[in-house]
């Protein structure tokens, strides 16, 4: 099937590519809540509706005890005693109803639900703000919002993770690094469309000047409606539930027409607000000193990879498919960066660009991956407001709910390395993008999201964006960024040949011939077709001119079309993308809450808390503590230090006098997994930090077992197997 | 000897700093060139000489024939045809001395030599464009000068550096590694002195506003001059060497005089060019939405470690010394970037900053680094204009040649990093900064410098920068970034008291009263204890108060100043910091030069090249290579490449028909060190990249063995030793 597509593919003089509108890449930029409309609560639904009835019930008898009241002559005062009677109950009544709606919202997932997630979060941002995994960027000077540093234990877990990264895909792939500078030229992103399309849209108070963005304005407006307006009616409710579910979705016009609507200011002052305007979200600079060249920090390390196709493909020895892949920062500048570590103004992006022949989008590794099963979470279930299920692979690709063999390969890759990392599977799943999300070229879209207490995040995105950014910088470069198939032997081919007769147009149109001919050249198959068969049956057509800005009479003689066999010797087409994009910062964020967890101490008095990072991403992989301080413990430390540093471990020493239960609860807090304790000098215990559990190992023997552990050769299990347990000698509450 | 210096130290009230000319990092920044003084060549300065004398007999002569055909009635003709023959003599002269003048400049050192390394560096960087080592980055837009991409190869080489620096550095010195944004606001700049001073002067062409770099026109019309212009007296050629030695010590009032003098004008339009001004070489762009917040991107890296001080002292358990790393990009706008990798607008850095007691610079790892011997280059021999010389680098620290020991163990440290990447020892010297090099603040620094074609070059600066950085921060941003020593007992210091009388001087001074107050609450302990003096001999001071720019006279009664004695438990003291930083592109870019040669082929018809890579460094660890395509030995071949994979070891596999000696000579050209070639079902061949020795190994070993080799834990050598040698059965040529 795949000949004839290409065929037709190849046979317009000049496709015209149809400008519709561009659809950037919105990774880690869209709104962090999923987009599936969660059903309204019926309880709450059916609450509202009560409080209503009940409010009107008691502004009708406000009403009734007023007309008593005002009635000429007086009515009996044992009537209006009545009706002020009633008028309390019916008060007390929508008192109460209030009171179980608000009881009702706040157990909404905005309300318990919300508090004890936020209670955690609380937790863990505090472990990792006091343990320095993170720190806001320039403390002393009151910080950038959305700027952070990772401090030692942070930036050592980063590391782990693109060594990973680098070791799970790249090498294993056999993919092409690549490691492009930041800084880039205007007209790089003006191809991509990001200098024209990379805003969001922003409302100024009009006194002060203060920036806001217009969705997020519009979003916490109805969001308070919701939890603390119990008068809302049940329509105006569900409309304000609308809203926030389309909000992506809005056109500017829209946005601004919601924002005048609801009389909405700006939060602080309550001044009035501007119009909306889009603010464009990359860092603008100008490179070298004269001030003529713009550029920016790229807002993606994409493009950097896409202008070097031509090298690459040759590099690898012009051959499809091959992947390019790129580890580096990127750059945002948020307007009101919220959400901590999740949306941020500078943040590492690890992209892989993979190249496939657009008719061929098997896998020769997809056998490896296709019996996984994991959530993934297809547009019908969206739509349809089901939840995410466990699918096997191999059957998403086979039925078709994932496109190709190609995406289906990464979405299993991806899992792998996720869920390798520490990502819990049950709160990972794969969401496909729902039409509205995805630009008009993307083939298929899928992102994975990973659930923390901010809610379902994309971490990775996983698309399929056809030729389009190639084509983008083919356009704009002028150098054909394409890939060829040559044939075992030539095939013949039918091409389309326009050829316009210069001196009949020269004489029928003068001037304006020019144009004519280039409009005539410039005609699709199907238009030129169309003409040919009017020309044939009529001799005459009417042609729209879109240089002159109208429609002239076409005669036969004017114009020659043709269809002309040919022999081909390759096929030369533009390959399709399949791009793996993934935010480092939020994977490694989600990390950090699912390996976060408190215990208490032995004592009781306390709990502790616990990073069970697995060794691959643990900071430190191993600690040596003297059980106590004496020379002897320390010399046998130091030694013992001496062999994990050949056998490039990352370890800590501490000899300080502390007790052991100390020592293992602060290193614990960082997530290290073992810890050697140095209780005589011919062997020493191992201490796995989740179970608690030790065993005995010789001196000599020591550094190796912990590096078959943390590298991963063997697991806990099996060397709790081959050495003896150590029992409660030197406990945790020491 | 520690505790009094330290005494004073604490003692003033309010330490005044004198605001000396801020000298600032210019690592990577300054001119290229060493600033060693090249003797000018004896036989040049005589040839110029000699030439002079010549040229000037020649004129001499020329105006005595001149002289002779003027003379009134006129001279004989043979004296005048004996004139004119020894004129031409003397132009044949003239013409030999020329000659000789301009065949000594060409063996200058700039001549013959500079041709061969400039042959030398085309070919490097011919075989580095094309194996796609690197690639001027946005080339189909027609590039970006000063920006570069890695491609495959040398972004592998690129991480595999980087990977060995934070396995040599952080991971055996225990250094904290942290990771900061690169987009930083202004306010950390200023305290850093970059906003203010971090400049290079610019002039324009007055037409066409093209702009140039005010020293490097200079230089390059020196250079040319003194080339080009034999006619030049040996006294201006010195004068123009002395500008070129001086060139990066002028101020902008010289240089600009100098320009002006030699009337330079714009090389490409020889239009008139503007004054000098200084152009800021940071990226300037603007953090978040509203315009307000000024923003630049990153230098350097180290500002983000000043920063963090407060954080990573406490993390290190309030603690000194200690180090703190961090690897990132930097940003530099330059105003003309020439020089290919080595002067880039964006670049990596990998820097330490070692937090020390200023009174303590011993370390006690210094013995491990004592015993080298490499090629130094201090202070006196450079102003004696002698050449490097190997030193060992214990006594080089005993003599006091280098400050202090743990300036002496970083400079070992990095000897130990640049030669086991593979940089060539002789050509790697350390030289010491001049005096006008060197910040007021600093107590010594050292670069590590390469020789490579283009002269030597600075990669690594080694500086004790004294409490510099965080003493502009705490000053700026309020946040006393200190360390404290808790003394064992307390310890009784005496401590300055200034109580003025503002009674008094309220009387004395009325409204000028606070400012004398300030005044005498600011004096250093010297001041005061003078002022002490004298009131006590005279009972009366002059004073100058410089906020109201006069001398006061001050009464014995208006002030009492006087020693307490104190108990104090702690010092409180600033650290020095001593910061290794290093230019990860430059030291790339060095190792490409020292690693490459030529050999030709077996066939003697070409020369093939080489990268003699390490294989700690080299992109690839190993190639895989069936000898001939059959089915039997693909199999092989890709079991081989799994077991590869799996011990972590980058790998291609080529099943391409190509014989085997091209296949070798393609992977010799990217540095991979060892091939494996499939010739049985049974056994293999591993062959070694520079020695073309081979191995033959069976193929369940083969994967360990490669990993022996290339983790470094056995030699090429050792493992010849193991296994039996396999001679010519399939030779380079095949």
């Amino acid at each position: 099937m795949r000949f004839p597509t290409q065929l037709f593919a190849t046979i317009s003089i000049s496709p015209t590519r149809p400008k519709t509108l561009l659809h950037l890449r919105r990774f880690l930029s869209s709104s962090i809540a999923a987009r599936i409309p969660p059903p309204m609560a019926a309880s709450e639904e059916s609450l509202r509706q009560a409080l209503a009835e009940k409010q009107s019930a008691v502004d009708a008898q406000a009403d009734a005890v007023r007309a008593l009241k005002a009635r000429a002559g007086g009515a009996a005062q044992a009537e209006i005693d009545a009706a002020v009677e009633a008028l309390k109950a019916l008060k007390v009544e929508a008192g109460a109803a209030a009171r179980r709606l608000q009881a009702a919202l706040s157990n909404n997932g905005d309300g318990a639900a919300a508090s004890s997630r936020e209670a955690f979060r609380q937790a863990v941002v505090n472990t990792l703000e006091r343990r320095l995994f993170y720190i806001p960027s320039f403390k002393i000077y009151r910080g950038v919002a959305g700027l952070y540093d990772y401090g030692p234990p942070g930036c050592a877990v980063k590391s782990n993770v693109l060594a990973f990264w680098r070791q799970h895909f790249v090498l294993e792939e056999n993919m092409l690094e690549v490691d492009c500078p930041c800084v880039t030229p205007e007209v790089v992103l003006k191809a991509s469309g990001h200098v024209e399309k990379f805003t969001d849209l922003m409302v100024k108070d009009e006194k002060t000047g203060t920036c806001y963005r217009a969705d997020h304005l519009l979003k916490d407006f109805c969001k308070e409606k919701l939890e603390k307006d119990l008068t809302l009616s049940p329509e105006k409710a569900a409309e304000l539930k609308h809203v926030i579910m389309v909000l992506d979705d809005l056109s500017a016009e829209e946005l601004g027409a919601k924002l005048k609507e609801y009389g909405i200011t700006a939060p602080d002052t309550k001044n009035p607000l501007s119009d909306l305007y889009p603010f464009n979200l990359m860092f603008q600079t100008s490179i070298g000193p004269s001030g003529l060249s713009p550029g920016y920090m790229r807002p993606e390390t994409a493009q950097g990879i896409f202008v070097n196709f031509k090298d690459l493909y040759y590099y690898n020895g012009n051959k499809l498919p091959f992947a390019a892949a790129q580890i580096g920062q990127a750059f945002r500048n948020e307007i009101s960066p919220r959400q901590g570590l999740l949306r941020v103004r500078e943040f590492t992006l690890a992209e892989i660009e993979h190249f496939v022949d657009p008719d061929d989008k098997s896998h020769p590794k997809f056998v490896d991956v296709a019996n996984l099963e994991f959530l993934m979470f297809p547009r019908e279930e969206q739509l349809a407001g089901k939840s995410a299920k466990p699918m096997i692979l191999g059957e998403a690709v086979l039925k078709g709910v994932v496109n190709n063999e190609t995406l289906g390969y990464f979405i299993g890759r991806v899992f792998l390395f996720l869920t390798r990392l520490g990502i819990d599977k049950d709160r990972l799943r794969f969401r496909q993008h729902l039409p509205n999300e995805m630009a008009h070229y993307a083939a298929d879209c899928w992102d994975a999201e990973i659930e923390c207490s901010y809610g379902w995040i994309e971490c990775v995105g996983i698309a399929d964006r056809s030729a389009y950014d190639l084509r983008a910088h083919s356009e704009k470069s002028g150098v054909p960024l394409v890939a060829h198939e040559k044939f075992p032997e030539p095939r013949e081919v039918e091409k389309l040949v326009i050829v316009p007769s210069k001196k009949e147009l020269g004489l029928a149109f003068k001037g304006s011939q020019k144009m004519v001919v280039e409009a005539l050249e410039a005609m699709s198959e199907k238009e030129a077709l169309e003409m040919k068969a009017t020309l044939e049956s009529k001799g005459e057509v009417d042609f729209h001119v879109c240089t002159l800005g109208k429609t002239v009479s076409i005669m036969k003689k004017m114009v020659s079309i043709s269809m002309d066999k040919k022999k081909e010797h390759q096929r030369v087409f533009t390959p399709s993308v399949i791009e793996p994009s993934f935010g480092i910062g939020r994977i490694i964020y989600c990390l950090f809450e699912h390996s976060f967890y408190t215990r208490p101490s032995r004592a009781e008095d306390e709990q502790l808390n616990v990073f069970s990072f697995p060794p691959l991403v643990a900071p430190i992989k191993c600690t040596v503590f003297p059980l106590i301080k004496t020379q002897k413990f320390d010399d046998v430390a130091k030694i013992i230090a001496k062999s994990l540093t050949a056998a490039g471990i990352s370890h800590i020493i501490d000899i300080t006098g502390t007790s052991i239960g100390k020592r293992y609860a602060r290193t614990d807090e960082i997530g290290v997994p073992f810890a050697i304790t140095v209780d005589s000098t011919t062997s020493v215990t191992i201490r796995e930090r989740d179970s608690k559990q030790q065993i005995r190992v010789s001196i000599d023997e020591v550094a190796s077992v912990v590096k078959e552990v943390t590298d991963g050769q063997s697991t806990w299990g099996d060397v709790m197997w081959r050495y003896p347990t150590h029992s409660a000698a030197h406990t945790e509450e020491e």
